[in-house]
């Protein structure tokens, strides 16, 4: 019996082992006989792409696939441009669907194309990495990269279905899973609960996990949809970590960068006052739980530039998500400057 | 003393002859010491950025400009992400303001670009042709063309201010005067309200037909937003209209398109029995008001053939706004042959 979570804008989360081999079935209970779009990676392409056309199109839908190349580089303006194109030659309406089949590259350009063509159709996430399964493909914000800067570009649109096929993971590689620690870590520091993180090739308790990070960002997100308000929280670590990612010509993987955030953020919680010892300690055993990445961080000096650039900030004022506590987020608006001296002191 | 129309989203619209030469004074209410980046073009760039740059550096605004070689070929996927890389590189944020000042092209391509950088930011638009000023700068409908067609891609968008000039009308050439006609005769049919359209030169007259399209548009379209239900009667002529345009490959301007759209229409709403022999001679005599522009229509079977290919289609199925009479619109779904039989017999 498939268990489902409510999404913002009304969709619905499905997170079940070996789910994308029955993915047609489901989704006829949202359109019949419609036309179907893929995205996907080269390398997803050639490990899951089989079984979801299959299941589609024995189910009645037609099957189309835009692929692109693997990495970042792929989740440009040109490309997104290219897959509006691509849509259109193959005379997509506003019944028909798209379907991110993939990471986050795959979801973040997939759904802004989606979001777009005809003034947004129909969208279906599959995401194929923990972090795309517990954070970028709930909650609508799609996002392309421009030159000057990550993820410049983008819209709220949110997904009519989420497809969360935890079998999957079992391909993922060593800075894939590291990346997922670092967003799993920071639902666990958010929402008070600990993960069995140590255990994540038992299928039921990596269900369990994905579906409670799930239902919980969806609840916040359904109170701030905009991101102006409450939402702000799930960027705990983040203004650190996109400043890390940044100094670092983005060699640092933003899943690792959050982790490093979140650890940041938590110091200068208790060193500022924020958060007691007690619970500055019962983080602190939280967070030993997740394995360190070995990566190497850019200097501090570089880390302040860049946070001084966030594209947060709000003429010269941000406001930081911090922590009183294990599970007790809070937002505090603040001088720009301040911040700085607050995170990299 | 200002009379202001509130819009979708809870923006206004402000018409008045002689207003951009204080539009800093009007936008100091909605944002203070922000950035600004007006995107016009060539031609409206000479005749009047100087007075709204000005304007708005009087009042404490820091501006910016970029400037689109003027025409449709202007709106595309490719100047859209030039734009957004134009405002990352001017350090815009969320608490900055993008300023369409131009027509139809502009318009729809600076709000597109305002919508998608970081997930949208403030807009203001500045109509400069009567066109945009009573359509496509109301309602929030951002869009750009792909190489495969027009308006295929978009957002849905609002502005949080117009302000439109009647005096900048004085300066449209008279193709840019017959796109505005028709359709100031589409809103005419569609209110029931008949316009004095041969004294346009009076500014008080054309401020105050304006005004009464601005109104009935924002009525309409803040009772559905995206364009599901009632907002489609705005669509009156214009499956007749876009396929005169694409089957002419766009030498009929949209605006003249629209004249004939909406006359094919009313025509098709008498013969086919929607519409009494009174009511079409009422609308009949409004339509007379309005000087036929002279162009050559394409043949209706290039007609007929890019009917069926109408972007509105939901399948096999298309949703016509038609007249029962002179300010009666209403809706009619019906399979796509079948309105091609409508609008084409």
């Amino acid at each position: 019996m498939q268990t489902v979570t409510d999404l913002p804008g009304g969709g619905v989360a499905i997170v079940e082992k070996g789910i994308l081999s029955c993915c047609g079935d489901i989704f006829r209970n949202f359109s019949s006989n419609a036309k179907v779009a893929v995205i996907t990676d080269e390398t997803v392409r050639g490990l899951y792409f089989d079984v979801v056309r299959n299941s589609f199109e024995s189910c009645g839908f037609s099957v189309c696939d835009y692929t692109v190349k693997q990495g970042e580089n792929s989740k440009n303006w040109s490309e997104a441009g290219k897959i509006a194109s691509f849509l259109a030659r193959n005379g997509f309406t506003g019944g028909d669907t798209v379907v991110t089949l993939g990471g986050g590259v795959v979801g973040d350009l997939g759904a802004f194309a989606a979001s777009v063509y005809h003034r947004g159709i129909r969208l279906c996430a599959m995401p194929t990495t923990i972090l795309a399964a517990i954070d970028s493909s709930v909650g609508g914000k799609t996002a392309v990269n421009l030159p000057e800067g990550k993820n410049l570009v983008g819209t709220f649109w949110q997904p009519a279905l989420v497809l969360c096929d935890v079998s999957v993971f079992g391909t993922l590689g060593a800075t894939e899973l590291a990346e997922g620690m670092g967003e799993l870590c920071k639902y666990s520091l958010l929402t008070g609960e600990k993960f069995a993180v140590n255990d994540l090739k038992n299928a039921e308790n990596l269900t369990g996990i994905i579906k409670k990070c799930v239902g919980f960002k969806s609840k916040i997100v359904k109170r701030d949809v905009f991101d102006k308000n409450e939402r702000r929280i799930l960027n705990l670590g983040h203004t650190y970590a996109h400043a890390v990612e940044k100094a670092g010509a983005y060699a640092v993987p933003h899943g690792i960068a959050v982790f490093y955030g979140v650890k940041k953020t938590i110091d200068s919680c208790y060193n500022n006052g924020f958060m007691s010892k007690a619970e500055y300690l019962r983080c602190s055993e939280v967070i030993a739980d997740y394995p360190e990445p070995t990566v190497v961080l850019p200097g501090d000096d570089e880390i302040r530039k860049y946070i001084l650039a966030d594209k947060k900030r709000n003429g010269e004022q941000i406001t930081l998500a911090l922590l009183k506590g294990f599970g007790k987020p809070f937002l505090k608006t603040m001088p720009i400057r301040e911040a700085v001296e607050l995170l990299c002191r």
